[in-house]
């Protein structure tokens, strides 16, 4: 991985912030200007704006350049201040993929929201009829004639009127009814029934999202969205009001705006980026670097006894852990990381070009950033080594 | 597994309650009777109150009966509620992994802290301070002379003494000085420096826990433990004031303490339990099953397309993901369990003993507690069906 220029911070430079300094600032309205990054208590999880702004700039003019709407998903950054700068540069709203992320964004200000996953259960049921209440731009999805006739029960128990979305399978075995009869079948049911609003067709195929090469990702998405978008075509003949097609991930933003048909897109993680993006390969090489790593979590050397190797404060509870590789440090070429335990994380030294040092604070680039984030409570912004900003992870945690 | 003597919920037994409701009856003090487990928001942290009574009284049992303390670990749990139980069955004190987690058991009113993870940058020498200043009985561990040095300046500026435990590795190669004169040269620093006191040795194998099959365990845990426990003893033969050895696991806690020398235990996982540590084998058969399973993650099938596999609300933000294996539905013989991505699991029903319809909530084993937990604002405590208190877990979160 190229870096990014941030430099190494060394232990004798660091600051002396308490947590309590940093928080204490924040809440004086006093902002943390001054406030150096290496203050920060670890492990904590660092954003570095200027790779953020131009990750979110490069992917509303792309949508712009090729007339598609843009409504990035939120499963990335649980954050709506995030939200609100995909807003501000021209999204049309914002993806969730669950109703309580939904709330929490709605209650932020966020508009525009469609929650990506299904919902099956009264509690879910109602607090969508609630949620649409104040906000009747909301939508959701189904996949079987159970859940939209429930969804319409409750929509007129609570006197609104449900936006559905017929969530159709691009065979990637998750969710979805399945594309042609059976999913023209249901948008039939959901445009019958009195208190939904048929709006369109759901189709998010994350298997395509991964697959290496950007040819071979190519190839998949197209095979996977043929069958969900010619019953898209078959639905608008039929004079079912589909307006919006929704699929289309950072993996294949400069693919699916090309298939006729796809209205907008649900991208989420280009806003961060993650080594398992980058792993994928772009366009033109062995890197997808179309959007840049802006994501990284800050750790201490908290022990240096043995030969080759150094023990940070960061283990399974600071970084994702569902890939088969973990974290990158930032600017320690040839140095490995390995897990040492729910709060130890162990950076391999054999053959890396530099030494650290006992208290020295280091950067990771996370394994897969959404669930990365979902571990923290904020986020801290940075522009070069001072933090600017603090922005909280409203929306995590399972409610 | 076993079940134990959980019962399926199915999908039209979905009490009407949402979230608010929950929340209000909670916030009002109202309590929540009258609550079924099947009313709650899913996905969602479950703890089954009388497996977990069993679990805090059986180890406390064991370790009066050993004559050794006990100062369980908040890793596990991060909540102040169950530390509370854990005193009043006899506990000495708990032990955290940050400090972080001790300010907050602090907050709530535990006492007897241990911080079982080095810190080595201001930030937290200060933390430590300021704790210590409001409760003198917290422990902090050093594995480095500088360290010792750094926290004996914060300490004299802070106007404290810092209780030290000097860490010791056994051969787990995370953190700790090694055995012999190297940690006796430690001590004696530690000893001499003027706002430090010395109090004993921390020495925690967690590859020892961890070991299939209890006579493995049992060599492994001795053999690990050998070095560190003649270098306590020579320090004690030294005339320095080390008067606690400080180690054993849940995995080990019917082992370490027939070794002459511990004085205490920081078990944390036997509370709640999971899949990881039942596979390791107990002294009488294939399950280790001292300890009860007492926690489990609710959560409900949103999607029922497709033959021989349902789609769960629960993926990779609501289970640990840090094991080669997934979550155990609990109660359906034969069923599997795959990743489905961050907010989907895929039961797997080929062989399975029984069918799972679109709506129904099904609970889950973790594959490891401590991440787990980790991943929740709240645990709901049951007993049978019913919701009878809610927790919250305020260590949660790095700050």
């Amino acid at each position: 991985m190229s870096t990014t220029g941030k430099t190494l911070v060394r232990g004798d430079q660091i600051g002396g912030y308490s947590l309590e300094d940093v928080e204490a600032r924040l809440e004086s309205g006093k902002g943390i200007s001054g406030v150096c990054k290496t203050d920060l208590p670890t492990p904590s999880l660092l954003l570095d704006l200027d790779l953020f702004e131009a990750n979110i700039e490069t992917l509303a003019r792309h949508a712009a350049s090729r007339s598609i709407g843009l409504r990035p998903h939120s499963k990335t950054h649980k954050c709506p201040e995030v939200a609100r700068r995909q807003l501000e540069a021209g999204a049309l709203g914002i993806s969730t993929a669950t109703v309580s992320e939904a709330e929490t964004m709605a209650r932020a200000g966020i508009s525009g929201l469609l929650i990506t996953s299904e919902i099956a259960d009264p509690n879910k049921f109602q607090r969508l009829v609630r949620l649409t209440r104040h906000h009747p731009d909301t939508m959701a999805v189904v996949d079987h004639p159970w859940q939209a006739e429930k969804m319409n029960e409750a929509a007129e128990a609570g006197g609104v009127r449900l936006n559905i979305m017929v969530d159709i399978d691009p065979a990637n075995r998750r969710t979805g009814v399945e594309a042609g009869e059976p999913a023209l079948r249901l948008a039939r049911k959901v445009d019958r029934l009195p208190h939904l609003n048929l709006r369109g067709v759901h189709c998010y195929c994350g298997k395509s999202s991964h697959v290496h090469g950007f040819e071979e990702r190519r190839r998949h998405s197209m095979k996977s969205l043929a069958a969900p978008l010619e019953t898209f075509f078959r639905m608008k003949q039929e004079g079912l009001p589909v307006e919006i097609f929704s699929g289309c991930s950072t993996g294949t933003y400069n693919i699916d705006p090309e298939i006729e048909g796809i209205t907008e897109m649900q991208a989420g993680s280009y806003v961060f980026m993650d080594l398992d993006y980058r792993l994928i390969g772009g366009r033109g090489g062995e890197f997808y670097d179309d959007f840049k790593s802006a994501l990284t979590v800050l750790s201490t050397v908290t022990s240096r006894n043995l030969p080759g190797q150094a023990t940070l404060d960061a283990g399974l509870k600071a970084f994702s852990t569902d890939r088969a590789f973990g974290p990158q440090p930032v600017g320690i070429e040839g140095a490995g990381f390995r897990w040492g335990g729910d709060e130890h994380g162990i950076l391999v030294l054999d053959g890396a070009a530099a030494d650290v040092r006992l208290g020295e604070k280091l950067e990771f680039y996370p394994p897969h950033c959404d669930p990365t984030v979902n571990l923290y409570d904020r986020i801290y912004c940075t522009r070069g080594d001072q933090v600017v900003d603090v922005w909280p992870i409203l929306a995590r945690g399972h409610r």
